[in-house]
């Protein structure tokens, strides 16, 4: 498979590239690194973006920003980096990459556990990741051509524990190779609609 | 109590209203309808809606627009009314409200069924139900003085079917009076961070 990987430098990118390369040709893709950039909080860019890596049988994101701020220190616009960056640049890499996604091709996002557990300064972490996740949800539902989308929610890697630690206390980090194996589970197996919660 | 009702003229909001205004003081807040009128889209109108109720006991939320398009035909514009105004709305009632709030107010937010079992059409509003329920979950732990935040995920309402019915096929509509409930339940109860799906 021609696997487009966002992120692919990144914690999480380079665990999935590690685990996906021996088998697939894989377009690694950053902001600033890889063998194409993108910004995703940005549709012209990531229309660019496709332009440039042509068709594709699996789209994987393993980028997306959002502002971690004590709630009550948050304002409107602090919400404004999360929806427009890792929410909306993850929804308009679907709805942006669906022409160019070859039959039965899939798209996997990257929500993360703070829906699920959260923290103190992550409302907006929070919000963003349940978003994706419900979007991933009702999106399957309407693919055609066999299309397929799902999301991977990691908890804490251990490989980010070095920077993460403080904000993670008591959280069992997962190391980034059983991460990756999620990603694998959504592009090569055949499952759509679903979130893939690791750790 | 002394809650401020927006939406108090809608069908979920008239419902809310009939539960609760036996017992309590209602303020009755609507786009156009009402005793005072909100644009929950809009930051500036919320500070002006708070600036003329004072201060509350209980603000609940029964209102809040996104767009129904089919997938395919969707581009980034379509999520934009979803994000600004039933999404960040109901969350800028909470960043700006909380200034108006006594000791131990509540806030009771609206999501819905969607996100848990998604339709055609409907990916922006699983999007920003399944972001509402998050935020909820993640906001509540962050809130000082006792405040408190739920949400409330009401399955399509009986009242709404001569509407809603072509678009809720095999679902089972549910009272308005039962709805109402799950919101007397986050008011006068002590629950923080829940979401109370009902049907
Ligand atoms: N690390 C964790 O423990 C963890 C756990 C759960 C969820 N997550 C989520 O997983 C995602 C990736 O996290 P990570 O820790 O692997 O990040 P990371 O190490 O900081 O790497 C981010 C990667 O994404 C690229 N990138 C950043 N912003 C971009 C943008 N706007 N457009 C396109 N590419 C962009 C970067 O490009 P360059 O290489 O050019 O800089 C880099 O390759 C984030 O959404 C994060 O919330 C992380
Ligand atoms: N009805 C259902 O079966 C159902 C089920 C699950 C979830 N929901 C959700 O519950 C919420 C309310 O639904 P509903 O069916 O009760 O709605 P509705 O009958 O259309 O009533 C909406 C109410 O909200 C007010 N309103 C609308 N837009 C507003 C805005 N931007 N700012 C402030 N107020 C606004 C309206 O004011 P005016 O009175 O001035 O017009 C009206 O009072 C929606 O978010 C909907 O998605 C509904």
């Amino acid at each position: 498979m021609k696997i487009l990987l966002i992120g692919a430098h990144g914690t999480i990118g380079s665990a999935i590239d590690r685990e996906l390369s021996p088998r697939h040709e894989i377009v690694r893709i950053g902001r600033k690194s890889g063998d194409f950039q993108v910004d995703i909080s940005d549709s012209a860019s990531i229309r660019q973006l496709f332009e440039q890596t042509g068709r594709f049988d699996a789209l994987i994101c393993a980028a997306g920003n959002v502002s971690f701020v004590p709630l009550m220190e948050m304002s409107e616009k602090d919400f404004a980096l999360g929806l427009q960056d890792k929410l909306m640049g993850q929804v308009n890499l679907l709805l942006i990459g669906r022409e160019f996604a070859n039959d039965g091709a899939s798209f996997t996002f990257t929500s993360g556990v703070i829906s699920r557990e959260p923290i103190r300064t992550g409302s907006s972490a929070a919000l963003v990741n349940a978003a994706l996740d419900g979007f991933v949800k009702a999106a399957a539902i309407e693919l055609p051509r066999g299309l397929r989308v799902n999301s991977v929610s990691p908890t804490v890697l251990e490989e980010a524990m070095e920077h993460y630690a403080p904000y993670f206390r008591g959280f069992k980090p997962v190391a980034g190779a059983d991460v990756a194996l999620a990603y694998a589970k959504s592009v090569e197996g055949l499952h759509t609609g679903q979130t893939y919660p690791v750790g």
